[in-house]
């Protein structure tokens, strides 16, 4: 279950401090000019930056395009990049061997594996994201061919609105120790009427199932989303007009029907839960039942939603180019 | 896109006014002794009752098993039914062929494929969840043997929480010629620990791919859901204590971390928009463009919500089934 | 594993005497014309006929189109149909209870399931072809659509390689109360050059899995085959030639090189061992290690190859379809 | 189509002169001791050797492993690892430019992608099979653990069929600027009863997609192959015996039935073509239709058989874990 996609699928690789992570992308049409600095601009994009939210950790986040391309144009070949892993202090984590972290993935993988990498939860860690936006980077590539843009953005941290008041509350988790959660909204343009297919390939579906794979989303909606619940049908219902061609007049669908695209904005919501791993002391018990008290050391951001913008962009690329047609 | 699942598979087909809908189970386990009249009486609870939300269309449906089941026991072959069409009135639709519904796939439908049949969605009628059922049936009795218990229930129709209102909006949507939405939660109990698999085969990405792939669910989400954006990770986390064994103190999580099971309740909800076909007359253009006044003649529920709970409940047991080990 | 094909993939189910075996065919194009007949025709060629090959059970295999299909055209969405089985003795194979049949899958079938249907394979039956059969005359159909002809023939039974010699071998094998093998070329006209994937999506591989999935098959040889292993480079190469454009000027590959369509005749060959059910009196022993004479007693073909002819051509017809652009 | 397997799936990637040739594995079974020495041997054996069937390209050919081993065991999560190509001489392949090479895939890829990689067709060079190599032993480390042993050899070159005859056809086609085929026998030994699956999943049908899927093969045959088509049922029946349990007395069928391992040797053989890059002027047209030489430049195996050897060991390898319960 490393794959994604059908037609255009990604397959991700690699441990948080292994040798290094990356992808593999098949059925990637040929003859696409690819520009390796936008790339490597999108996985900048996910990085820890210097702002309030993120952590101190420093990666540099090289991507290395290993097959798939050829005097700078796709081979309808298998692309595969790989980013190696630099900054590796296993050390921090050597606490962990004793420990479940709350709210971490640790407890889970401990029971289904048995062995696993205690450092940094393995493959649960969200460095494996990083090979999620490359591989974005370059749908959004045959994306912008086609005109199409995909454009999330914060809509909420914890219950601010306005980046003033985000800042404030990311300023007060800070000395507080503590982590925030947050709602990304993100806006599809200019997806042809036609995209997605019926029953279980629905494009709501591939949507949901896409962004709550992403590590600490909590919650999926489209349209009017849990909004919808309380409208009415004739609220709701979005009836049609003529202009140029027949189109629905309004977009309480959030630009699907049917599981198809209607040719209006993709409007679609993830919430994120607040991070797992944060200053405050927590009271818990070690994996021989003892009570204990868990300080993390490692070097954590305070919320995942800002990081989180190219991943949900680049995953919602990802179900796009999977259901357009080359 | 007609098949769901990766190791107990199911496959559905039918057009809602055709010969007859069904599915095929593959990969089931051999060995398990099946009930047919448990089979039947889950599909009698997604019938059209005679409450006041639901169409006056009767519907027999009854279920024939053609394969896969020898002696009262599975094979571990294919498990093929069918469900055949008895009440058709092609008549009913006729008026349609003009014409694209407001909040129906008839208009994506239309443009994705030229020809379809019109008399009723084709394959986006509802009535193809028939087979979700039937086979979510099967798939409940795998887990009833392991214990594991899957209720879905109504939580909101409108705005309405208590059976009292429910019933107080729907009949006053009735009156109006209007629909209603809700939310449905869904509660499984007795899960394993460890089931699912990281990445891109989280438990809750596969569970809202299935939520999300029922007509007219609009949102999903698990756990605190989007109310975890606004909460802190101190009060989030689930710590951990000792009761036999150590396990998550409590579960916010809502029974799933880094996509495995925790042994926990997997608690989750799906937001459905009201049903688009209302008898209200609705201001639209016909496929020409000519302003029209659409007045649906069939017969139509009021509110999906009642009849869509045995569906979540059988999305739900597949997602479960097919990630267990036999 | 009852499924075949990425694109129009077929999954077939039913054992050979439950209610009845079929089959879902799903990514068929939309809007193709659907002559019911030729599916039946098709059906007939696989039947017992009255030749002296074939067994004397009587099966009318009676197509059932249950989806799919709206006025006589394709929707696009999945075509399901089922053949009845109306033939069914069981009590024939009661003494099967206690014996593995030589060169059948009951032991292996045993071994690995515990409980099956003893009383003719279950799915390891022929009778499963039927379904294959009527799926590759869906297939068939929209090659014809594009010119493009499937034709298979018996090259040889035994060591027969005329009508006269075969007629006298299976004669002669019908008085000894035993069977025979044999080899089935075919032959695809029109092919367009460039149909097949590289690696592991090779045309002569997906051919090869293909033919070696049809019950009896025990070779599969495209082009020169094994003959191959001793020509030198210089025999086998084909050159090019110009001829209204460049083509290969020979036909030693086969129509496929590095696993693409060369447009060419696509040309291969199965060879078929002699069928396991035999009249003759076998020594084995019986499931509890007692040597024991078995004397078939159900209906058998002498020779399987003349009704492989159509499961070859279905076969080769399904894989063809599949490697199509729509 | 640049993935093999089920359960444990092989995907490979990588230009054979682009900058590394790869792979990843999924669905590798946790706490597997791995030995990476091991690993380089087995594609050591791949390598051009020093005998005089082989080209003098010199490749080191060094694996490095990226994921999914940690302090020397497998983690349960993907295993990817790349080869880089070290020895790139492109200028050698400059002439390709307008000529398709006879008996390669240059003319197919051409066709099918327009724009391909014309230094060593690509992904059709059999460099892409070091990949197939590596992974193939990783499958063998956990069949290793098992006691299933894998095991191919050359039964024949051209005609010959001793060690003394290949070696002065080798010799002779060396003489003559000509290449030869042949064929590789392979046995594996100690797979349990009951590993197959039924209808599309047999034993032999993966086994032939997986050979098929090799450069240069062109036929697959298994047990009797294409003797049996001449044999008769009596004489090819394997009956059963009782050796302290009921196991077949025979093996003509190759050690499976109904696509299902019996527990006897499975027994299967590849035909391969002689190698298309000879030394000797071919007389072909280039890309405009115009007569010409072609003298190849490069450095060519004289026969592809010794080197296929463990390819063949690598791919069987891979179907057989496959197909194994962990």
């Amino acid at each position: 279950m490393n794959s994604f996609g059908e037609n255009i699928k990604l397959t991700t690789f690699g441990e948080s401090h292994g040798v290094a992570i990356g992808g593999v992308i098949e059925g990637f049409p040929a003859g696409v000019v690819v520009d390796e600095n936008f790339i490597q601009s999108e996985l900048d994009r996910r990085k820890p930056s210097n702002d309030k939210a993120s952590t101190t950790r420093k990666e540099n986040d090289r991507v290395e395009i290993l097959s798939g391309i050829f005097e700078g144009k796709t081979l309808g070949t298998p692309i595969a990049f790989i980013i190696r892993n630099e900054n590796q202090q296993s050390g921090d984590y050597e606490y962990l061997r004793e420990i479940h972290r709350p709210g971490h993935a640790d407890f889970t993988y401990d029971k289904k594996y048995g062995h696993y990498d205690h450092r940094s939860g393995a493959r649960a860690s969200a460095r494996e994201t990083a090979a999620r936006v490359a591989a974005g980077a370059f749908a959004k590539t045959i994306l912008q061919e086609k005109g199409i843009e995909i454009s999330a953005h914060i809509q909420q941290i914890g219950n601010a609105q306005t980046p003033d008041e985000m800042g404030r509350l990311i300023e007060q988790a800070k000395t507080d120790g503590d982590s925030l959660g947050g709602i990304i909204e993100c806006v599809i343009k200019n997806v042809p009427v036609g995209i997605g297919e019926p029953i279980f390939g629905k494009l709501q579906a591939r949507l949901a199932e896409a962004m709550m794979s992403i590590p600490a989303a909590k919650g999926f909606e489209y349209g009017k989303g849990f909004r919808s619940a309380t409208m009415k049908g004739s609220e709701h219902n979005d009836t049609y007009m003529f202009d140029h061609s027949v189109k629905p007049a309004t977009n309480n669908s959030g630009g699907i029907l049917g599981g198809i695209s209607t040719g209006q904005d993709i409007v679609f919501r993830v919430a994120f839960k607040p991070i797992a791993s944060i200053s405050k002391p927590q009271e818990t018990v070690d994996k021989q039942g003892n009570p204990v008290q868990l300080i993390n050391r490692g070097r954590h951001d305070i919320c995942c939603v800002p990081r989180a913008v190219p991943i949900v962009e680049a995953m919602a690329a990802l179900v796009i180019a999977d259901n357009l047609d080359f």
